[in-house]
C-alpha cells in the first residue's frame, strides 16, 4: 500500500506543515509546482529529501494562483490549462531528475482536483498534458472523476486513492462532513479503517454497510502536528498488520531514475 | 552558420515584437521560459510555430522579474538560481516535447546574459543547473563569457554568438556604442559583416584591423519592423553567398525530439 | 456627456492599445489598477497624461489574475475582495494625486464587471470597498446590474454607461451578439446612435423600437487604429451635435484635486 | 519612547511571526504593503487588529519581490521606485482607513532598507514618493542614511530607530555582528540598553564608551517565541523605568483618522 500527502508548500520565505517529519511517514510526496505553492528552490530541497527517503515524488499540479494558493476554481481556457500543467510537469520534473529521482505521478491539487470530478473539458485539458508529457505516467485521484475515466480512455495508468480521514457513503464518495460518523476524530479508527481498505479492500460505510473500493494509495494530511501523529499510527497500524508499505505500482521504478 | 533571435516574449494578454515573421528568417528561436516573459500557452505555441519551420527552441532562461523583463539584475542567492533554471529548463522542454522538438540549447537572457559575463557565482549556479538536466547540451553566449569558460571546464558544449547589429574592438567585444562606427546603420553593411564572419570567420573592427572569431551564431532582432527587414536582409545575404543555414551542432539533432 | 475608454493596460515591457491617441478622445479613462494589468510606473504616467488632458482618472479595478487579464471568473471570497478593491484604489488614488489629480469614480474590468451584474456576495464586498474608502466615490456601469443597485441603496453615487458599439434589447441590455444588427459595423451609424442617446436620452433597439435610457458616459474602445477611428467619430459627432463633453457629475470636480 | 516591529508578514496561505502578541507589546506596526510580503486581505487584517490596539500603523515599503521577500537589491530605475513606493502607500492606507486609522510613517524594509543607506538615486525615488503622497508624513530609519538627510532637505519629518538587539560603534553604527560583544544575547542586557536608550539617550558602545544617539523608535522582532519574549522584556523593562511608551510625535495623531 502507498501513503500519499501533500509536501513543498511554501514559497519564498513561507512554509506550511512539517515536511521533514511527513517524508519518513509517507511513500509517496504531492509536490507543489510553482503555481498554488513551491518556488524551484523548495521544489528541488523537496525533491532531494523525498529521494533520499526513498519516497516517491508526484506532480502536484494545480491552477496559477498563488494568493489563493490554488483553492479557488479558475474558469481557464482548455488549452491554456493543457500548458500550464505541461510547464508545471517539466518543471518539476527537471528538479527531481537534478536530486536523482523523477517525477512518478500526476495529481491535480485543490480546487484543480475538484474540478475534474466533473469538469469536462478542463479534465481533458489535464489529460492531454500528462499524455503529451509521458504516455505512461501514473495519475492518481478519487474513484469516480471524470477526469481518470478519460485518462483510463487514453491509455494512462489510473491509480486510486481513499482518504484516510474521511468515512465514505455507499456511493464511494466521502460522506458529507455534516453527517454523524463522516469525519472519524479517533485516530485508533482512522489507522483501523485504513488497515481494512488496504488488506480486505473493504470498508465500512457511513451507514454501517461494507463498501469494496479499488486503492493504490492512501492520502493522509500533515498540516498540523496532530495531522501528523494520526499520519503515523495510521503507518504504524499498517507496518503492524503485515501490509507492506512502497510507492505504488508504475511510481516504485520511477524513484530511482 | 545559424541564426539566433529573441521570440515568445509575450505574457499573458501581451506580445512583443513579430515572432512569425523572425520564425521564418532564424534557425535558432531563444524562446522566454515563463520568469522574465513567456506564459505556458505563449511557450507551447512558440515551440509549436518553431517545429513546424525546423527552427531550434533554445531555452531563453532569466531572473524571476516580470515587471522588469529581466533586464534587471537580481542578486539571487545560486542555489536558488540553480533551481530556477532548472525549473525554466524543464518546464520549457515540457512544452517542446509537446510539440513534437525539444529544447536544443541555453542561452540567458538580458540582465543574466550580462552578469554570467563576469559574475562567478551565478555562472557556476547557471553551469551546474544545465549539466545538471543534460550534460549534452549546448550553451550559446558571448566569447569570453565567465559562464561559457566554466561550461566548458564542466564538459558541456559550448557555441559563440556575435550581433549582427554590432561592430567589435580587437578585444573580441562589442565596441563602445559610443565610439564612431560602433553600430552599422546601413542594413548592407551589416549584412556584409555577417557575410564575412560566416564565410571567413574574420570580421573588421571598429579600429578598422581583421579580427578573427569562432562563431557558431549570428544573433539578430526582432523587436520593429525595422529590424525584422535587418534580419532578413542578413538571412539572404548569407544564402546569396552560399553560406548553408541551419542550427548549429549539437542543436541540430534536437530539433526533431 | 462623458466618453470613457480602458487606458493603462500595460505591464512592465509590454502594452496594450494607442493610449495617446484615445486620451485625445475621451473624458474619462478607466485606468488599470495593477491586478490585471497595470504596473505603478505605468499608471503614475497614465495618470499625468490624463490629468494634462483634464481627462478623469477611474480606477479600474479587477480580480488579481495578470495572466487571464482579469477576464476569468474567480472564486474570491468577499472579504478578500473587499480587500483587494481597497488596496486597488488607494494604489491608484496615490498615483493621481501624485500627478495633481484623484480617482474621480471606480469601474470594475472583465470578468468582475459581469460578475457584479448578478453575484450578490461579490457586488456587496465591491459596494463596502468603495464606501469604505469614499462614501462620496461614484461609480459606474450599466443599467440593472445589482452592484449598481447596491451601490444606491449604500449611497453611493451611481453613473451609468452605454456601449457605443452595440445595440440594445427592450429590456435595456445589449442585445445578444449573434442577433442581425447588435452589433453597428458602420461607423456613421455608431455615431449617429451616440447622439441619439446623449441629446434626447432615446435610441432605437434591436428589434426598432424606442429605448429611454439614463446614459452618463458612453463607452468606447481603442484596442485597434479602427476602434480609435470609430472612438474619434463619436467625439465628432457629439461635438458637432452640440453635446457638451466632460467628465460626468461627481467625477468633474475631482479631475482638480 | 515608541516601540516598532514587523507585521502583517504573510501572503496567502502563509504567515510569518506571531502578529498577535508583537501588536500588543509595540506601538508601532511596520506593515508590509504586498510587493514583499502581505495581500490586501493581510494588510487589512492587520490594520485593524493594530487600530484596536491603538498601535501606529507603518508603511514597510519593499521591493517587489515575493519570492526573495525583498531581501534581494533590484536595480529598479528611479521613477519606477517612485511609483511603487506610492502605489504600496496609497494601497496601504485605504486598507488603514477602513480599518479606523491611516498610515503614520514610512518604513522601508529588506534590501530596500540597507540600500537606501546609501544609493542615492534610489533614496530621492522613495523620498519623492513620500513628498508626493503627504509632506507632512514621517519617515523612520536609521541614524546617517542618505535617504533621511535627503528627507531633512525635501522638509519631511524625520525620525530615528536603535535596534533592541545590537550594540553599536562609536560611530553610531550597529557594530560587525562577528565583534565579539556585538550582538548581546541576556534579554536583561537587551532591556537595560533599552531604558538606557530611552530614559538616558545614551547607551555604552561595543568599546565601553558612552554614546549619544538620539533615538525615537526602538525595533524589536517578534520571529521566534524566543524574539517575542526578548521584545516583551523591553516594554516591560521601559515600563518599569518610567519611560512613557506611545507612537512618536508625527504618528500618533495619525493613529486615529
Amino acid at each position: 500500500m502507498d501513503l500519499n500527502a501533500d509536501v513543498g508548500e511554501g514559497f519564498g520565505p513561507w512554509s506550511l506543515g512539517d515536511d521533514r517529519a511527513l517524508l519518513d511517514i509517507v511513500t509517496s510526496a504531492n509536490v507543489a509546482c510553482g503555481f498554488h505553492a513551491g518556488d524551484p528552490d523548495t521544489m528541488r530541497r523537496t525533491c532531494e529529501r523525498a529521494a533520499a527517503r526513498g519516497v516517491a515524488v508526484g506532480a502536484h499540479v494545480g491552477y496559477r494562483d498563488l494568493n489563493g494558493f490554488g483553492r479557488r476554481f479558475v474558469d481557464v481556457a482548455p488549452g491554456t490549462l493543457t500548458a500550464e500543467v505541461l510547464y508545471q510537469l517539466g518543471g518539476l520534473d527537471a528538479c527531481a531528475r537534478a536530486a536523482g529521482t523523477r517525477v512518478a505521478y500526476v495529481k491535480p491539487h485543490g480546487a484543480l482536483y475538484r474540478a475534474l470530478v466533473a469538469h469536462e473539458a478542463q479534465a481533458d485539458a489535464v489529460v492531454d498534458a500528462v499524455r503529451a508529457y509521458d504516455p505512461a505516467l501514473p495519475v492518481l485521484g478519487a474513484p469516480g472523476a471524470v477526469w481518470l475515466k478519460r485518462a483510463e480512455v487514453a491509455g494512462l495508468p489510473v491509480r486510486y486513492e481513499a482518504f484516510a480521514d474521511r468515512v465514505y457513503s455507499a456511493l464511494g464518495t466521502p460522506a458529507d462532513r455534516e453527517r454523524p460518523g463522516a469525519v472519524p476524530h479517533d485516530p485508533r479508527e482512522v489507522a483501523a479503517r485504513c488497515v481494512a481498505l488496504a488488506a480486505d479492500g473493504r470498508v465500512r460505510t457511513v451507514d454501517g454497510r461494507l463498501l469494496r473500493m479499488r486503492v493504490d494509495s492512501i492520502r493522509v494530511h500533515g498540516g498540523t502536528p496532530g495531522a501528523v501523529a494520526v499520519a503515523r499510527d495510521v503507518r504504524e497500524a499498517l507496518i503492524g498488520a503485515g501490509v507492506p508499505l512502497g510507492p505504488f505500482a508504475g511510481g516504485l521504478d520511477r524513484v530511482r531514475a
